[in-house]
């Protein structure tokens, strides 16, 4: 946390500058509403590295051309039980709320429904999805390709696959949903940033170099970042985190028609949109079990978890989602903290859009 | 590979000695034949642990009372895209297999399902399942539980999970299918064997003890049995192993109606059935793609993976389900190579049931 360089500020003060720059970039105001709630859920949720610090590079493919911030969306195939929705080249988070708002709408009809995304630019945060599900009574599932590799399988030396995220989601009773969301990379970039501001080195098996080499210096490594697959190390089996990020990609890029990075980067560098794809499913759990019974049974799965004996008694053991639900309940009540460097990268972004500076 | 202590069986031969044990233990000709072709093909697959060599786990349940050979298979709630199936109390290839093929049947006509199993056991290798899809053109996605925690949750000292796995099979066209398999602990049990056998000291990360800590032992490591989720450590991220592991449970247990092997052990230790839940889904590319586009981009992203710079000139980047197709080309050609100590142990498992032994 850079909270002591920064500054905190109410939850409706963030969003309303995401949505003044949003909308200064020329976004449809029904637009501007939902990529500013999902934005938003992020920073709320603690996943500090996508919501308001994701303008930089919202604004950088603005700038390129790589998205427009008039898409027409499109639902291109229906059935009962799937949907394929053309993102038309603006930026994820609105074909990928009626996406899977789409899924949630075909599970409560059908009991089980999945919809992709082609088209698109990135989303924000994996989990804010699949939570989506969940606080309608199902379990949620949602993945992305991303547009720039960043993670080289394993006994490879250059990246092919992004973070790939995988989302999962699921309604207790008694407790907040559970809630993974976990890149396929052994660390998502924004800890090599947090690694820089320590200054220490980094873990062998966080990022590797052009010969596959580790590299454990933090600033050389967000230079290069080559990320490995979770596990980091063949020996660790990073091979699992290299399948799990082609698992993420085949659902995301091959099954929706979308852009598979490396190939658009080789054969068409100057493609106009990157052509990003999404993945979203929903199952209703009463398809299975009684009302209630599911819900049940994951609360009882919970307080086991809780009550298992722990290596060291001051840390609890946690379950995905708790310290995501903890953030919320902070931050809505004593507000997101915002470095003063990105604080200041705002600005600027406010600036050039035309757009107030709120922070 | 103990090869060099063992001898090589054709799978003709390692077919008919599994079906004579499974027929001689009172199991229904059908169900013999379904269960022996989906352990033949874990060990045709080079997937030693969960052909022949779960013979003796097999045997272990019969006797404890655990499994029945005469289980009532009932397909419990149904839907044009869904289905519970009870097992019966049995071993779980006979029911994943219906499962499956049911998950197949209605995925073809509606573009998606998903069947679970509950009242079920051991089931083999998760993969045999997912690539019954990819077999018949279609993505197939598998997981299952397990009757006996062996994988500690981040910061807890005990095992509350199982391996977990979680199987993804997808159909290419020139190549055979993406087949991902995988445990969704930093290694399966039988890494720990092979490595007893090597009488070297583990890698840091692969197992701990009742303390949380690192076991480097190979021989203790068996003993003790607790296994780290994906990742090895906090610092290499393994909350996301064990996010998977409870993902897969979720699924396979929650959704079910299983048992969580944890409270079934703690509430009702000498249970008549151990309960283990299994979840199947099948997604057809139609659904999304244009007849053949699907197959083809894949064979695209196959290309290019082979094609990525090296970290070593003379390892080749692999994709999930490689090692396990070479493995099935050179054993049907050359046979299935099964340890000395197997060969002794199998012996006994025929003599007790007045099977005749082939090997």
């Amino acid at each position: 946390m850079a909270e002591a360089e920064g500054t905190r500020f109410p939850a409706g003060t963030i969003e309303a500058q995401i949505s003044a720059i949003l909308a200064a970039w020329g976004m449809a105001e029904e637009h501007v509403a939902i990529t500013t709630r999902i934005m938003l859920a992020a920073d709320l949720r603690g996943i500090d590295s996508h919501g308001l610090a994701m303008l930089p590079l919202y604004e950088e493919h603005l700038r390129n051309g790589k998205i427009t911030m008039r898409p027409q969306i499109r639902v291109v195939r229906e059935s009962p039980v799937t949907a394929l929705i053309d993102g038309g080249g603006g930026l994820g988070h609105v074909p990928s709320d009626l996406a899977m708002r789409t899924a949630i709408d075909k599970a409560k009809r059908a009991g089980l429904a999945a919809v992709g995304v082609r088209n698109s630019a990135h989303y924000g945060a994996a989990g804010i999805y699949a939570l989506m599900a969940a606080q309608e009574g199902l379990i949620g599932l949602s993945t992305t390709a991303v547009w720039k590799p960043s993670v080289v399988p394993t006994f490879a030396a250059e990246p092919m696959f992004g973070t790939n995220p995988i989302a999962f989601a699921a309604p207790a009773g008694r407790y907040p949903p559970f809630v993974l969301d976990m890149a396929t990379s052994t660390v998502a970039i924004g800890k090599l940033k947090i690694a820089t501001f320590a200054g220490k080195p980094l873990p062998l098996g966080w990022v590797v170099d052009a010969e596959g080499k580790p590299v454990t210096d933090p600033h050389e490594a967000l230079r290069i970042r080559s990320m490995t697959p979770l596990g980091g190390t063949p020996e660790m089996s990073s091979h699992k985190g290299y399948g799990l990020g082609a698992m993420v990609e085949i659902l995301s890029t091959t099954l929706t028609g979308a852009a598979f990075a490396p190939l658009r980067q080789a054969r068409d560098p100057d493609a106009a949109r990157h052509d990003v794809g999404q993945f979203f499913m929903a199952i209703d759990p009463k398809a299975f079990r009684d009302e209630g019974e599911f819900e049940a049974d994951l609360d009882e799965m919970i307080d086991a978890l809780h009550a298992a004996r722990r290596a060291d008694p001051y840390q609890p053991v946690l379950v995905a989602g708790e310290p995501e639900e903890r953030a919320v309940a902070e931050r809505a009540a004593v507000g997101i903290p915002v470095p003063d460097t990105l604080r200041a990268i705002v600005a600027g972004i406010a600036r050039r859009a035309g757009a107030a500076m709120l922070l």
